[in-house]
């Protein structure tokens, strides 16, 4: 058993002194085909139901995609029905092709073609194993034999069809297991099916070159498609598709550098839902084109809508870091990107082209909302706690306390080890910051200014024991704080100290934020008030009572 | 909202005529950096606890990762209490380096310095960001700035490591959302860095090149990586690293043309766990080479308990389809692909080279096994009827009936629209072909050569009412079919008709599958018997008794 790499063989690359695709770069969107209800469904536990599918369907044709296989009729009852279904129901809009995969054996064409009886627009697929293993350990043939079988499938879907000719057909051809042919038997038999079916002549035409096992590195698969690009017959007259599998966790990587090395259309399933690790996901590589400004012809607006349909179909759960569409994939938890993407997103105007750090694209365009974009835990800072409570509260903090709260909500978070929502950072800003002690509410204030001072008077505490005091200063917190001072009989500087207006839809139109030091100790507060003078005054009483409370308990602890 | 690709701008690619990348293959594994208890903690809802991170540190050791990134201890308080608990209770072992990563701010470094003190073998990974949007939006400063940040960083830390002379120290530097960076710019910065460290003095230096956010096809990160390796300074004294970001699903791809670009080292975490979309996946990559013939350099045998350890401390399960660890990727459930790999399985040799279709690795190298490999559903053909059945209970078909049986078992599939377990095949296979009614259950045969013919003479039934037949002919099978005939009154042809000697450990020794014709119709059964001729009879006389019931209940539905 053990673990032991030598009993693998390195895949022999393609020796090319030609290539061009590295060069590329992907300026429109290639034709998709969406291969869920084939590939997708043939690789579930449990199989979709007619219901199931028929949601399936429908979505896809609401998305945008014109080419939908919908199953393999000849090997499964339930697929032959659904077929029919579609057609019967006349489930199939005109500019839809269904596309149904066949074996190339003359009985199991025969029964697809009875499959897609009456359906106004049908790609044929049929295929048969061309690689090397498949040739020499599951078939004992032939390259010649293994042609045969090809060039044989090409005959009998071309007499099937051409005794249905109210049928839009394009026929396609898989030398299944591509990436495991030897690339020159490759051409070999698509040249072959393909002076079958003479694309030259008019037929409709689409040679797809599956990656059904991923075998190398992605560009290793681009050279492979480059090489038939540039050696096939016919080449003007019909389409390369692709068709790329995950097993190495490459498959869009794969579908995009085909797409540069020449390859027309590219056939994958929603969330890369497929046989073993998966296809090609589609929504990856659409959302890949658009975050290029390339229009992706598909429109995946209610990505919420694509993942629901999916899991309910596959019964698979969109993983949290699945591209564009996990729930996680536009959250910033740690504090220097959650200030990246707030200070971007501050400067960012509607119709601006989009530029915001750490995030690829804008959330709003897959249905999601900046609300999710910035979550706080043990791992944010500053940036995302000031982001939280001025998007959901409108609160604007001054920088210096946005390091001295963010330390708070770390604290917090550390303690409770998970995230914190932002009605807890609201909260804790509340009962840190704003709680007003009765004792301290400011009542009334007069402030009266001459040539070069200010003289206040300010009342505060309950109705019944009012405090008033009386001080002079610069303005009006110096003022009171030269007030505060004789009373406590301490000296006190203003460190920081920072007024807001506040937005709308608010109780209160102005915040004030103070820092005090007192004796080498810091102490800040906040306030909200009607007008900043107040919220100002309150937010140095506040402080001050901080200190005094501060004093006291530690006296209480000395005494006990 | 809508749904615009328009306010997204395209990558600017890189302009190269001298890429020699895509000529190169992997032939020896990079340096492994495994940074889950750091970007990948970073990115969770919940962080770890400490009692998560521990467990996850002695995996990625036991794993066999030598450079492991355990946090940014300046940023996070229980970043800076696990850092201190690994050194103090000694759990890091002598050829590991831990790696910290801190801004490029004096008081960060000195605090991380501060983390690490004591430790034999450390990384100070210093970062700060260098993209255009970050210098334009987030910091508002111009090159030359930024690029003083970096200097800063670098020799603030070349301060706090000269006083520490008893750690061996690695300097590490990122421009962080280096792909976002103009590549001449970047590699100014390094160069400055550099400047500072003096790679060619000594001073072992990592330069790592992040995709932060991935902005392109991989290809274009191959280019980068591949520009400033031919353009930075004294690039033969030190390594590039890479550590790039799965936004564009492609993660995996990138870090591996980087490394074919030129980089010496791969950052990433297991199963890709990580900011938004998550971090290249180290179990992926180094599995791809791994299946390549390339030694891994970490052991991924283990690959159960890898997986229950990631979850266990990300709370993030592992998709079902993720290469190589999920629980689909080794299970083929469509008839075709079960086909191939039985044939291929029947051939292989321990010792051989590994050429399975359909599975890339051996699933038994993962500790997995053959028996999740093919599994039934109504996707499934005789392929992997014959398979569970032969694998599971000795039980070998001939190809008539496997093509007869499988349909039988894909018809209770799709009713009961989910997987068939092997239990379950089994059971359908004997209720379908091995019943014996008591009386048609042989008790006695009696066989008498001459020179051409073979005289037969056979008792079956239950005790009270044997019956006893006796017939000629060419051998024993078709002896007693002619006494059959003579007793129903009817002509049989016997269609098919092998026998097969069973493995050890079953109470059976051979096995007899039969289908006759008779007036058209075919009547397939199967039997079990000590010997084969005890076998062949037994399936013939149930054959015959299928023949007899349905005309018997066809007479009855008549008349009734």
């Amino acid at each position: 058993m053990g673990f032991d790499h030598r009993k693998y063989v390195a895949f022999e690359p393609v020796r090319k002194t030609d290539r061009r695709w590295p060069d590329q770069v992907i300026r429109k969107a290639p034709d998709w085909c969406a291969v869920d209800l084939r590939d997708g469904n043939q690789a579930l536990v449990k199989p979709m139901t007619v219901a199931q599918k028929t949601r399936l369907f429908d979505l896809l044709v609401k998305v945008g995609f014109k080419e939908i296989e919908v199953g393999f009729p000849a090997a499964s009852q339930p697929d032959f029905d659904f077929c029919r279904r579609l057609i019967e129901e006349d489930r199939i809009p005109s500019d839809v092709y269904i596309q149904v995969l066949t074996q190339a054996r003359p009985e199991l064409i025969a029964r697809t073609f009875e499959a897609v009886k009456g359906a106004p627009n049908v790609v044929v697929h049929v295929y048969n194993s061309t690689s090397t293993v498949q040739r020499e350990k599951v078939f004992r043939m032939d390259r010649e034999g293994v042609k045969e079988i090809a060039i044989n499938g090409a005959r009998i879907v071309k007499s099937h069809a051409d005794k249905d000719p109210d049928t839009n057909w394009i026929f396609q051809y898989s030398p299944e297991s591509f990436t495991g042919t030897e690339l020159d038997y490759a051409r070999e038999v698509v040249d072959a099916v393909n002076d079958v079916w003479r694309p030259d002549q008019g037929q409709p035409v689409v040679i797809n070159l599956p990656a059904t096992v991923e075998m190398a590195t992605p560009n290793v698969f681009a050279d492979q498609i480059e090489w038939i690009n540039d050696n096939v017959r016919y080449r003007d007259h019909f389409r390369i598709s692709v068709h790329t599998h995950n097993d190495r966790g490459c498959a869009v990587a794969a579908a995009e550098l085909a797409v540069m090395a020449g390859a027309d259309r590219v056939e994958g399933t929603l969330m890369g839902n497929g046989e073993r690790t998966g296809n090609m996901d589609l929504v990856t590589m659409a959302m890949n084109l658009y975050s290029q400004g390339v229009d992706p012809r598909v429109d995946l607006s209610g990505m919420a809508e694509i993942t629901d349909v999916v899991e309910a179909c596959t019964e698979i759960a969109t993983h949290p870091r699945h591209p564009y569409a996990g729930e996680l994939v536009f959250t910033a938890f740690s504090g220097s990107h959650q200030d990246a993407i707030r200070k971007c997103l501050a400067q960012y105007q509607e119709g601006d082209q989009w530029e915001i750090a750490y995030l690829p694209i804008d959330p709003r365009d897959l249905g999601r909302r900046y609300e999710e974009v910035v979550r706080i835990n043990s791992q944010s800072g500053k940036g995302g706690v000031a982001y939280v409570l001025e998007r959901d509260y409108n609160i604007s903090m001054p920088r210096w306390l946005q390091i001295e709260f963010a330390r708070e909500v770390q604290q917090t978070a550390e303690l409770d080890g998970g995230e914190v929502d932002s009605e807890t950072v609201h909260r804790l800003f509340g009962d840190r910051y704003l709680a007003v002690r009765p004792e301290w509410r400011l009542r009334t204030y007069d402030l009266h200014r001459t040539d070069d001072r200010v003289t206040a008077v300010i009342e505060f505490g309950e109705d019944e024991q009012r405090t008033r005091l009386e001080g002079e200063g610069l303005g009006a917190v110096e003022a009171v704080a030269a007030a505060l001072e004789k009373r406590h009989g301490f000296q006190l500087a203003v460190e920081n100290y920072d007024e807001f207006a506040l937005g709308e839809g608010t109780n209160a139109n102005a915040l004030a934020c103070i820092r005090i030091q007192v004796d080498g100790h810091t102490h800040s507060s906040a306030a909200l008030a009607e007008d900043t003078t107040s919220a100002t005054l309150q937010a140095l009483l506040s402080a001050v009572a901080n200190r005094v409370t501060a004093t006291d308990s530690h006296k209480a602890e000395k005494t006990a």
